[in-house]
């Protein structure tokens, strides 16, 4: 298992006639919390994407349980459980600063090779890294 | 069973670096269809909300299997397969132009009374329209 | 002169806390007008950026006069009052449905060779078409 | 004169199908700009709002220079060069982390009172604020 932790101040332009956040805009927020997650581990989205892999999202679930509100201070808590195959998963857990549980996300991407357009199997830097943390963490 | 059918193109807005749809953007589109499918009915969103019932989502998931492009005219077709009690599920699905299955969300919203901020019923209009469309379809 | 004209309703993303258009958004609205007038006049953007030429923005300045709401049908006047060289320069004019002028957005955008990086000259059938809708507008 | 300066990270949704940040996106950064502006001074933006003030943009000029690109490390400078009266007036310029100037905006807000719906004077508090910030910088 891998865990990361990050904090987000909720902007304007995130938040709708409600009063709170937009309910598609929480992926925004799941997405900075993997990419961040990645970059502690010692790589960048944007370095996997220079050596020809992409990584669409293939399945999203979210669960709603309270809104975030403008302006708010919320922390992102992700977990990789499972090693990543052609297919890395990451679970999001949002709290506000009461430490609400806001909502559950669980986000599953594909690694697609941009010289193929088909799924791979990540990089053997990437797996390395992985593998790494798994032990020690 | 109730069901709807919208056509929306492609903003420039919402595709990022992979020349894609954004993957949260497409709980917009969810949106927008649902909206139109309630005002094909009769009534409107902002109309429920000026009667002081607010319709936050609860759960989506989305499962992506191919990406949109810029500027492809998508056409998404809803369903609500379920009365609504407390609560109104929408399944729907987008395709591109080549009548290709793009992805499938599921959402599910709550009525929520602005004044005590909890569950609470559809109103009696909404109940009827429902019924009657459930009965006409 | 080139006039075009088009109409959009206002999404619950685009709106924010003070339950209007979130100001940058009407730049998305900006974009949508521009590109529907390139349309009809024979052209689509894509095709421009299929042909290796972008357009990417070089100025907007926008005068904001009266918010947009949640659901509004917008009226969108779009004007070209001088002909491209290197660039292409836009005048909106947003209303709403009681023929409030809500705001005025002005975009410049340049034609860059995807090649060369470098700001280059529409392609002969851009400046074709711009020439035969000046005669005839 | 009162001078900020802040960093961002470009995120993925922010980004388009030419690979750079929408041009319309640049408005949120001068939006969390000026709202940490603000907040260094010792008030909050969600605190002015409490209070029954809203600040909507009156105007916005950007002038394009470069574009920013995802995972780009942004420094955005601010500044407020003129004592507000009903007007609020910053000056945002962004870099890039090898110090290119991107893009320069000019957003000027209106203090609007929540009751009357009429534009108002800033609170006797921020009025303090600012003048003791203006002497001391």
């Amino acid at each position: 298992m891998i865990i990361d932790q990050i904090q987000i101040r909720v902007r304007y332009a995130e938040t709708d006639n409600m009063g709170f956040v937009y309910y598609g805009n929480y992926a925004i927020y799941y997405e900075i919390a993997r990419t961040e997650l990645i970059r502690k581990l010692g790589l960048s989205y944007k370095e996997i994407e220079a050596e020809g892999v992409f990584l669409p999202v293939n399945l999203m679930e979210v669960k709603y349980i309270k809104p975030a509100k403008y302006d708010d201070v919320l922390t992102i808590k992700t977990t990789i459980d499972t090693k990543p195959s052609s297919r890395l998963s990451f679970k999001h857990e949002i709290y506000n600063s009461e430490n609400e549980l806001l909502n559950i996300g669980k986000v599953s991407l594909t690694f697609i090779s941009a010289n193929t357009g088909k799924p791979c199997k990540p990089s053997k830097k990437f797996e390395d890294i992985i593998n790494i943390n798994f032990l020690t963490n």
